[in-house]
């Protein structure tokens, strides 16, 4: 145990997040929830730890594997470490605050855990900061929320951004109303999921030529759009078409600089949304920025949200230069330095006399020093 | 499972954070975060959880029966959710920040959990701020700190704050110079801890005299430094006491309104301090707010440091009025929107066209609503 390197060593998917990464983690995150509170959103701050039940149904399921549980000495049941803060927000909404107007906007900001990452994020602890609104259904709220998404990744200068529109449920609600089996529905949602255009042709017609356009539609909202509106779709496949097409004609018209596509067939990690869902990418960053979209309370309520992950938007967000620090020789006033610091200047206090104050600055990385003369820049 | 009541039950000592709760709470950290930044601490943010072993160390073995443990199916390994910050900035000091320049100024924010909550605190969940000083063992640096901490209250707007002042060690080194048996030096230590008079009493003389004027010498920094000088000590218990009157001689004169007392007998809390320790309390609130001292890293290297407890502080901080919310009729542009937030204001945007405006902004609880005559206030 004296070796420091083992010392160091961390679980695999776990790290200790240094200067200056650990400050612009909080900035990035202090800048998302003042957009959130700038557009009346309401913080909630969930526990890390729950009864496992409450963590577990709906969409908390699909996690149940990624979940390290405790024994609660105390109620002798088990609780489990949050792998989603989203299902806990829902579990505030239906609960504590159920009466509570609608719509309810709520905006959180956590850890999370994960027994195991994944290969596209192998991180077992990350930070999730994100909004859910809860209560209405029509499409100004679908489109409030990406509204929402997208002045947030404005205000941290993220630049080149997309969003990227699916419809979970269509692919199942279309195959319900052409009477499919449901084993080869989900195969069906599957293979276009996966944009396997050979499996699709497989399918009977008329499914079969359906997906292949469904698979063709993808790419930017005008064009997808344009595609989507030549396939013949049932009843209610087409409704879902339209309430897309109604969210994207609010977005268009809101921000007609938003850059929009559709995917109409991308199902994965929307399981339990109920509809219109969205990711958001930046070109050249390496994972989502974030994802979200629409779905059911487990009271009924109508909800939707989204959740920003801050270990990709680390890597989208353009850096600062960093910090001036000014390096204050020993015996400086503490009115003097406060007063510096109340202009904005991170000060660095010498703790004992100085031999040269000028290179004790430069030593504790200060580009400028307090002087006779004031304030000197460093060379 | 469709009781809400049931549903909304969380285990004892953790609690969903509320509006407007958990904004304050976020707020009051912010303001922490930005007082340390300004006087030179740099961020570091150490995992939740790591091998159970580094947490054990040190200090860290007091708190062990209070850490949950998992498995870690990765390493195979035992893991232990952090009981505490402070040990994880002293590792990453010894070890990944070993060659950074001394001294070394890191701050920290985040949640802890422990298995069990303790009478004064029964949340087994809460969130700790503080710094580290990791380095220089100069009585200045320990003056940093506590100004720093007043500082930092004083940004908050907290009155009627104290710093109460402690030497940990004295009692010990008393004891060792006077030739005491460890045991009974310990239950000396905690007699005098217990301010136990009648046990005090009982011990040998001299220890027993030393220690009723120790006890007496309890208050106010000035009367309680005159009822220590008149105190004959050995050698090194004397020494203690002149690098506290140093401490304190240095705080009068940085900060003479800073209300400090000193109480050279207070142990509990400080078992693995080893020099001058500092509790921060409030008049009239509950709970520390804080606390803080010297310690020895595993590496011998000199550190001090203190934590701040963020549910304390939410007691003894001043609420300010609620937010001043704008609705934003149905329709009202996204560019209108953005700039009114720009301004400053919290909009909560109208998602279907409104029956009455007034009513809804007021269902909303928002104070005024933006109407074709521009902002208008709610009676």
């Amino acid at each position: 145990m004296n070796d420091y390197s083992e010392k160091g060593l961390l679980p695999a998917g776990l790290a200790d997040m240094l200067p200056p990464a650990a400050a612009r983690e909080a900035r990035i995150n202090r800048t998302l929830m003042d957009v959130f509170a700038g557009n009346g959103y309401l913080q909630v701050k969930p526990p890390l730890i729950e009864f496992e039940e409450h963590l577990l149904e709906g969409s908390g399921a699909a996690l149940a594997s990624k979940m390290f549980r405790v024994m609660d000495p105390v109620s002798h049941r088990m609780m489990g470490i949050r792998t989603d803060i989203t299902l806990q927000i829902a579990r505030v909404a239906t609960t504590r605050m159920k009466q509570d107007p609608r719509p309810l906007r709520l905006s959180y900001s956590g850890q999370v855990l994960r027994v195991y990452g994944s290969q596209l994020r192998p991180e077992r602890q990350f930070a999730q900061t994100g909004v859910e609104l809860i209560g209405p259904s029509e499409a100004s709220a679908d489109a409030e929320l990406i509204l929402l998404a997208a002045e947030a990744l404005g205000a941290l200068e993220v630049e080149n951004f997309s969003i990227d529109l699916t419809l979970p449920t269509l692919v199942p609600t279309l195959c319900k109303e052409l009477g499919i089996d449901p084993e080869i529905a989900v195969s069906a949602r599957e293979a276009l999921d996966h944009k396997d255009a050979v499996a699709l042709e497989s399918y009977k017609a008329p499914l079969n030529e359906i997906l292949i356009k469904l698979l063709k539609a993808a790419g930017p909202a005008d064009s997808a759009i344009e595609a989507l509106e030549d396939i013949s779709l049932p009843e209610a496949a087409t409704a879902q078409i339209e309430a897309l097409k109604n969210v994207v004609a609010q977005l268009q018209q809101s921000a007609p600089d938003l850059t929009l596509t559709i995917d109409p067939g991308e199902f994965r990690g929307f399981e339990y949304q109920s509809g219109l869902s969205f990711t958001v990418f930046a070109r050249g960053v390496r994972g989502e920025l974030g994802r979200g979209g629409r779905y059911c309370l487990m009271d009924g309520e109508s909800a939707s949200g989204f959740t920003l992950f801050l270990d990709s938007l680390m890597r989208a967000v353009p850096r600062r230069p960093a910090d001036d620090r000014l390096y204050l020789p020993f015996g400086t006033s503490l009115d003097q330095g406060y007063a510096l610091r109340q202009e904005g200047w991170k000060t660095v206090a010498g703790l004992a006399p100085e031999v040269d104050i000028e290179a004790e600055a430069r030593r504790l990385n200060c580009g400028q020093f307090l002087g006779p003369d004031g304030i000197t820049k460093l060379s």
